[in-house]
């Protein structure tokens, strides 16, 4: 009898015909034997709707009352499936986030979970229930009501997987698991069977929606295996896994892709220490992720500072850059709001030169100017013309034969 | 500098703009220079959706998980609330039942208050906050979330006021307090100013819907006033307090009135001890109010057993009571489910028999048929044909002069 993490995210509840297909589910894991946490997301818009109601009031919320307020999603939703599992005859009991034992510190609207008590949990699952916990939320130390931020839910159930020691961790969505591409820009990409969590991280922080790179990372630091797949479907999923270095195929897994990138170059840097610490200890502290940065050389003793930024910054991140550039005596600034980010991602990479040159001989051969090139052990990643951004997927998902490849 | 509790009801805070109302109310009384613990209730109908969403999953919903289900309608609320006060400058903060110490029995979807754990909100209030906390909800020592029952949130707000020792516990909600008669009955009725707790208690059991019972015991009980008032006027509402016999004035303070009341009576019951336990113990068994009990003697040695049910338990009381009438050798059963019960409450009038009489000869004079009557120290009760109550309520209301008496 193996204990199952399984996780639902709002569009699987997103209205009670749905809950009732998630608790199907459910009693058809209990029934196959094993024990059964499900977390549970808030339903469909829910949390959309308490935002605009808060905003009705004010234009600031307090953290803290927000919290508390958003809370209520998922409290309703995890009563609602309680019920629909006992309509079928489950015993079934549902547990807030303070309830579930889910410590986390005290920072409101992004608090990180500190410590998992599975005491309730385990003493539900003795009595033989399904124990429905509410994602996404959990408690202070003094009793207040915190939410996990972005990604909340699937870090819950990361969480309780490895406060629980679970066999592993099922994660339903909408979607059936990693694709080798967006199936919206490329019709032929295929779900991917297994991934490593590096292999995951890079795509995930590189614009692959499926699951918070938060998760992820609290999956590979309890090496929880996580099944990724569709709630409305029986496809198998993309399996998240730790591999052992045996195992490092020296292939390419996946195109990611990311629309949503703005650059600025700093003209004429004076080539001296310091500089970069000037121009980004600013940008950090206003919460701004600088992303790829590339220093040029030139002739004369000045170099060219380029770095992204996400597009909604740019227009913040040039007004507190501007100074900042004359105080350190930079020539110019430039920025370029109409770029895009394509990777290819997979383990090994770096020790096989060959598919950075095929990426760039297939960029090239598109007609799709480089503008920046950054690489990580398992990603190479080409800044490149936002209108391209469509071609360079497709043509990438091609040249790395993503369309038949068995992974 | 006072401590006040003060509850909103769901209609004082059904939108944005009515909350931002309580809210200016609320600052208002802080302002005033005291302490302000607030009570509020579910939004509207927020709790009847709830209700409904969890009869779209199934039909016999689980009361611990409908529990806390509705209990995030009071937790929207509190939040909101805290927010608009903050939006006004004020400090603020919102605690759900089991934050503020709210410890009930395990008796889902009808929780009795065990005791109040005034420590967190004591805490708050010394740090200069305004307290909000949920009504109607609260926690068992095994943390989980129970609801109230009926009259939850006013319940909530009086074990407040008597666990704070609190000055007084205010009810604001949408009358402008409690009324010599319905106004909906009698244009001519007026707002008491005080009334005692007991003869607020006749009123409330007996159909005057403006607070519950329940609460207006425990106000009995610790002997905390409550004052009921309007949160859309500055009306000075009714105080309701704990009056001593030197004040029994006897006087008529208010005329009740219940339209669901249906009558059933057994006919030639023999005139033998137990009868009355072996009718009304299976009838209390199945959690059915019997109201009025009669029984007239007859020259033979039996008599006629009548009482009173509400309307809605008539069926079942009279499917249950069949059998055990043919069982003690009754001659028949009689019912009449259009009936009402009009009754005079006032402090002392037991010691004055003049009142009965004029009830009796109003009603006399209006046409109206008096089936029974029942009394209390602090009441005379006439159950009479539906169709005449309103006449009787407007004769009554009249006679003793309501419209124009000083309470």
């Amino acid at each position: 009898m193996a204990l199952i993490v399984q996780k639902y995210g709002g569009s699987s509840v997103a209205d009670a015909a749905m809950i009732r297909n998630v608790a199907q589910r459910v009693a058809a894991t209990k029934e196959g034997g094993h024990q059964v946490v499900v977390v549970v997301s808030a339903m469909g818009d829910t949390t959309d709707d308490l935002i605009r109601l808060a905003h009705q009031i004010t234009d600031r919320p307090d953290e803290r009352e927000m919290d508390l307020l958003l809370s209520t999603g998922e409290t309703i939703s995890i009563t609602l499936l309680a019920m629909a599992l006992r309509s079928l005859g489950q015993k079934a009991i549902s547990l807030t986030g303070a309830q579930a034992g889910i410590q986390t510190d005290a920072a409101h609207s992004r608090a990180r979970i500190q410590a998992v008590d599975p005491r309730r949990i385990l003493r539900e699952l003795r009595h033989g229930h399904i124990v429905i916990v509410a994602g996404f939320q959990g408690t202070t130390p003094g009793m207040d009501i915190t939410t996990l931020g972005r990604g909340g839910s699937d870090t819950t159930a990361v969480a309780l997987a490895a406060g629980l020691k679970a066999e592993k961790c099922e994660i339903y969505t909408d979607v059936e698991g990693v694709y080798t591409a967006d199936p919206r820009l490329v019709p032929q990409a295929r779900p991917i069977k297994k991934i490593h969590y590096e292999e995951m991280l890079e795509l995930a922080s590189r614009g692959a929606k499926v699951m918070h790179p938060r998760a992820v990372e609290l999956g590979a630091v309890y090496n929880i295996p996580i099944l990724v797949a569709s709630s409305f479907s029986s496809a198998p999923g993309t399996l998240i896994y730790g591999g052992t270095l045996m195992e490092i195929r020296n292939k390419v897994t996946a195109i990611a892709h990311d629309p949503d990138v703005a650059k600025i170059t700093v003209l004429g840097v004076p080539d001296r220490p310091g500089i970069a610490a000037a121009i980004f200890g600013p940008l950090a502290k206003a919460g701004m992720n600088v992303d790829c940065i590339v220093q040029n050389a030139s002739i004369e003793k000045t170099t060219d500072l380029t770095f992204t930024v996400a597009q909604s910054d740019l227009e913040k991140a040039m007004t507190l850059v501007d100074p900042l550039a004359k105080e350190i005596g930079a020539r110019g600034l430039v920025s370029d709001s109409q770029l895009a980010k394509v990777s290819i991602v997979g383990t090994g990479m770096q020790n096989a030169p060959g598919y950075a040159a095929r990426m760039f001989q297939t960029l090239y051969e598109a007609g799709i100017n480089i503008e920046l090139i950054t690489t990580s052990e398992i990603r190479i990643t080409c800044i490149i013309a936002r209108d391209k951004m469509e071609l360079a997927v497709r043509s990438l998902h091609r040249a790395f034969e993503l369309e038949t490849a068995e992974t």
